[in-house]
């Protein structure tokens, strides 16, 4: 499958300009980086995806230039500049093992899976030493499903993580950030594996357990009655991708149920002051979570403002 | 205080057109309320709050007409139409006690208590024949707070909750819902105090509850480094106002109890698949999450778009 289509030069600095760019999954994430990258880069872009329906629209709508359902994706891989692989983390770490030998030498691949350890510990192994591998995730999301909620604005303003390697070429680690600031991200974080999977167990996993426990316990379906936006933000992404997030849970499951524990610690404590009708007790606890909730706020601001400069 | 203001015609009916209107708290609700007011009827509003400065501030920007700090709002009480007691619950109840006995016949008083049985408890017994009381509650809501974050469009496309007493003169009923209806919302839902402080106690004080424990249980105040969105959405209510969410808390706290229970348990059912690794079992759950999520939004959109027409 393929479609001539004359690429649209970038507003900004195109850092992957005249590349071969391999997008591997077009899905939510996948089709956002690709419609991105097509903005913003003179680039052949292809993709891989099992879906023919969906790289036929992709095709369509110029967002990709070709389009493989099949191993056929090889030969484009084997002058790939730059592969960027958005697929679910098992089927992540298959793809970059399966395509790890084809690869050209200084080939820069790069992957959005939720979490890194498991990741990292099946490529390690098979990573050869003449191509770049930066493991990363950008921190967007939609409550949309698949490429047909795929839209480069979700990147605008957000975080992107980086899991360089140690022996990261910086030259390399630098092109990275400089394609991935052309999207719109504004803070570009780097940190380990560990950490990741660490913080990421919070910020995200466990916000998506929270959102699915409070539907998973209400049957009125009705209940969109009697909310006024607090329910409704915290249950947005209870509209959940049930395989990919099952998934994430379980392979960072260590992490995750840690977090989960020391959440529910703060919710007794919380229910405990409430039961015994400590209003003083509670009001301590709450204003010192406003102070820290601000504190936040105010750093995430300042970051995002700074960076965006 | 007074100020001498035309009022603006509003574009839309006004049933309240002519009338004497009294805000008891120019907060972040009462004061959104005097905008629409404002804006949408040629009335007369006056407005009581302790605090002087505020009441200033709505003078000069043409909010209300006068504004009182004292007892001598009980002149303006003693001749208004509508009051509209928008304290928190404890003060909302002891309000309207001690101003009772000066209301004129025919007088409706509301008001805004995100809690209802203890009101009811509590005013109900001083409450005159010939004056109509409906509790109500707006869901809407603001990180903001007081009168600076006060904005009539919180309004907009919200359910406005109406708690009516069982011997309700129906013409009284429907002239407040299309007072309400004028401000903006598109859902006004009636039920029994009973039902409302339950189903609150789940959309509402629950959910407050979860961020506050979110954040009470996290330290790193750079952890918005790693957020997508899924963060900043559950816990935006966390820069919460402390003493009026402990009093509401405290006040509601048999039922909000058992939401936390319930809503533990679920978070327990979750961690167990995850701890087990079950990727199936916890891939049924979200599954069932993802479809009640959905039904929820789509009877949401449903109810506003037929009450918007």
């Amino acid at each position: 499958m393929s479609a001539a289509k004359t690429v649209r030069p970038g507003k900004n600095r195109a850092p992957a300009e005249g590349l071969e760019i391999v997008i591997a999954g077009l899905g939510l994430m996948g089709g956002a980086l690709a419609d991105g990258l097509r903005r913003q880069h003179p680039a052949r872009i292809s993709a891989f995806d099992l879906n023919d329906e969906i790289l036929e629209q992709a095709l369509s709508d110029g967002t990709i230039d070709e389009g493989y359902s099949d191993d056929q994706i090889g030969r484009r891989l084997a002058s790939a500049d730059l592969i960027w692989v958005c697929l679910y983390p098992g089927a992540t770490a298959d793809f970059i093992r399966k395509w790890m030998p084809v690869l050209k030498p200084g080939a820069m691949i790069t992957d959005i899976a939720g979490i890194k350890r498991s990741v990292l510990d099946s490529v390690l192994p098979v990573l050869r030493e003449d191509v770049d591998y930066i493991t990363g995730h950008p921190m967007a999301g939609s409550e949309k499903e698949g490429y047909g909620g795929a839209d480069r604005k979700i990147f605008t303003n957000r975080n992107y993580i980086l899991v360089p390697p140690d022996n990261v070429r910086p030259e390399r680690l630098e092109f990275l950030r400089q394609v991935i600031g052309s999207l719109g991200f504004t803070n570009i974080v780097e940190t380990t594996p560990e950490n990741h999977d660490s913080k990421i167990a919070y910020t995200s996993q466990l916000c998506h357990v929270i959102a699915s426990a409070l539907i998973d316990g209400e049957d009125d379906l009705q209940i969109t009655d009697y909310e006024g936006g607090s329910f409704a933000d915290l249950t947005r992404i209870a509209m959940i991708n049930a395989p990919m997030w099952s998934e994430i849970f379980c392979a960072n499951g260590d992490l995750l149920t840690e977090k989960i524990d020391g959440f529910m610690d703060s919710m007794n404590r919380i229910r405990d002051l409430i039961s015994a009708g400590d209003t003083e007790g509670l009001e301590d606890v709450l204003s010192q979570v406003r102070k820290k909730r601000i504190a936040m706020e105010i750093d995430r601001i300042n970051k995002h403002r700074a960076a965006g400069k």
